[in-house]
């Protein structure tokens, strides 16, 4: 499959997806937080073929989203769990999931984010941390940051040219 | 490659992986929520092969993201724009982004996500509706719904049972 390295750019979201982007990435990672973490589990779970499984652990665990432990010396055994940097994905996710129920539960909801305290479902929605304003395609636009480099401010300058083109319509 | 299809699974991750999923796919809406919609601009951006990127433009029109659209008739020319369904993705790109940020941005944050009305850079954090509180892998966990199957059930059992062994430790 051809494939180009995102690494060389700026986006965050490039990045992000150099780290998670593959497929199967976010599922075993979705499976990580439902609790699984031995390589058996999380073969059962996916239906994945064995090598391709072990790439992708090993690309999780090299990107710093999981943990590889040793849990038996005899015979040798390992487990993968999640570290902070994975923990802090779980939004993306939740996120990802709130979407799909939004666009594709044809039969209803099936899989829902619940309060551990409280067990009550919750509705995940992205705001400002600041004012608490929703964040969404008509809120909210992309800027450049101080450590953008000549490319990001260029097509920064394109997007804050088109938004106003659309405001003038 | 090797690759299973998600789309039998009731799991709305899965889902929304089935439709965006696909290495490229997410990168294009990112590009198509900064104003990008020819082909010759996307294929500028990515550096993406033609053909790949006719497949992953196809995909994402046929998932309902994008829209198709004639803007000439002599020579016929099409460009790609978001519908109703792609911009409701945005807040899972800026989540992505978000995360991104917060762990590889090592040179200093270069794009950043702004209000539309006051220009402020945003800082996007997911709350539930109802209650306000922060979600996190702290504060959620994962519960059936109604349209659960049996195999959904089964596993949202085991994300139960992990949760109290982990809370008796």
């Amino acid at each position: 499959m051809q494939r180009k390295s995102f690494d060389g750019m700026l986006c965050p979201i490039a990045r992000s997806l150099e780290r998670v982007g593959e497929w199967w990435s976010m599922l075993i990672l979705r499976d990580a937080f439902h609790g699984l973490t031995r390589f058996d589990q999380f073969e059962a779970s996916l239906g994945i073929a064995p090598n391709m499984l072990t790439r992708r652990l090993n690309g999780l665990v090299e990107a710093g989203l999981l943990e590889k432990r040793l849990y038996s010396e005899r015979p040798p055994r390992h487990e993968y769990v999640l570290t902070a940097r994975g923990r802090d994905f779980l939004p993306v996710l939740i996120a990802m999931g709130a979407w799909g129920n939004r666009h594709f539960a044809h039969e209803g909801l099936a899989s829902l984010v619940a309060d551990v305290q409280t067990g009550a479902i919750v509705q995940p929605v992205l705001i400002d941390r600041a004012t608490g304003k929703t964040l969404d395609a008509d809120s909210v636009t992309f800027a450049a940051g101080p450590a953008a480099d000549e490319p990001m401010r260029r097509r920064m300058a394109f997007v804050e040219r088109g938004r106003q083109s659309r405001r003038n319509l």
